[in-house]
């Protein structure tokens, strides 16, 4: 007996393509990210692969990659759950600012650091900033508690107790689990299943809009370390273009 | 102190397009249905009306409304909530039926008593039929409990128990509630709401794409009977034509 978990980082966002650092700012798909969220969910269907929970960040370009994926794969009627806990890391006082300019302001070195530290946050994000999350009503229930800024590890201090307490829950429940999230809050997800060292996850990507298949056994240990991507080429091409990122 | 609950009823299907008993049958919505749901959210919008939490039936009709409706209104970060008791009711043997044809067929008097009636309900559809639900995962938390037919009256009982257990918990927590689902569970719950009799309830039609918010008391009693639909001069021509409907 094994359990299935369907991970999917959204689609291209307005942001990805202006090479922006993004972080908690909610920002839309682009029309080609749309376009990827309907693949991925095609891909679903092709592969007989049926999600009976979805999962998601707070985030529009999550949640709406869910919900196309979940139109073409013909599965919009199962249950929804939101939570902040699965958000992209919060990217602090570079939320809003151009990846190549802060790359050639603050040289390779820093940037890496900031872009690839398990447990260096960028500078935190002022309160008043255009790009704060302070008051946003999404996080009402965070109150005073919504990040200023966070490296992987807060993502992932923040991701495994919700992890542990519901997400688990269901999978053992038996259920096809599809978590639609982001590219920094899957990377914490897949650190934790894969048992990937704090040095050696920073070379991993995750590419956008091709589901990525775990099989777990009892102990929720992946069956095939790694999983499975449902388009191995596309993801193979698409895991080389996320590390040339902010290189242009 | 008063409360804030939204009904919406989905935008045009293909079925309706063809003039066809729809029911439980899960029929995509048109491309005016969904540019209905996305000007269903900009009302929202104007109106600074801000829904805390979505509840849909488990019908792609409503479901795709609300995730369109949400998107146009910002507010697709809000929680969801699935559940088969906001279903339309179910047409029994008529489902899949050309509403014309079996006006002509079985005459008016016939043909209103199955549209209208309180609690008569259409002949039972056969479980063998390509339009049953029976097996359908989408309920399968209901096993053989799955409609074969349903009056008014069933819809009303069936989502009661819903509005009791979880709707209305939300409402006296001071949210403000949407409701996305069908023309008769929404009948069935205005009836409720308003108090109108088995009699009168007959003449009540709801259009389709148009937010009807109502503000209840703390007993949840409607403070404006009726509630008031957001584009008041589009929801009166559109009354018109639902009554109308199946007549041509």
């Amino acid at each position: 007996m094994t359990y299935t978990l369907i991970l999917l980082r959204h689609g291209q966002s307005e942001w990805n393509e202006k090479n922006l650092f993004t972080g908690w700012v909610d920002v839309a798909l682009t029309e080609k990210g749309r376009e990827e969220a309907t693949r991925g969910g095609h891909l679903l269907t092709e592969a007989g692969i049926l999600p009976d929970i979805v999962y998601t960040s707070r985030q529009k370009r999550a949640i709406i990659t869910a919900n196309l994926a979940l139109e073409a794969a013909d599965r919009s009627w199962i249950d929804v759950k939101r939570n902040w806990r699965l958000n992209e890391r919060h990217y602090g006082a570079l939320q809003g600012k151009d990846k190549a300019q802060t790359l050639a302001e603050f040289g390779e070195e820093q940037f890496m650091e900031w872009r690839r530290s398990y447990d260096t946050p960028p500078p935190a994000l002022e309160d008043s900033s255009e790009y704060s999350q302070v008051g946003d009503p999404r996080y009402a229930d965070l109150g005073d508690d919504v990040p200023r800024t966070e490296c992987l590890k807060d993502v992932l201090d923040r991701f495994l107790p919700y992890w542990e307490s519901d997400i688990t829950v269901d999978i053992r429940a038996g259920k096809t689990v599809l978590i639609a999230a982001h590219g920094n809050s899957l990377r914490a997800l897949v650190k934790h299943l894969d048992g990937i060292s704090d040095k050696d996850i920073a070379a991993l990507n995750i590419p956008t809009g091709i589901p990525l298949v775990y099989e777990l056994d009892e102990d929720l240990v992946p069956v095939k370390a790694g999983g499975t991507y449902l388009d191995a080429d596309a993801a193979a091409a698409a895991i080389e273009a996320v590390a040339n990122q902010g290189k242009h």
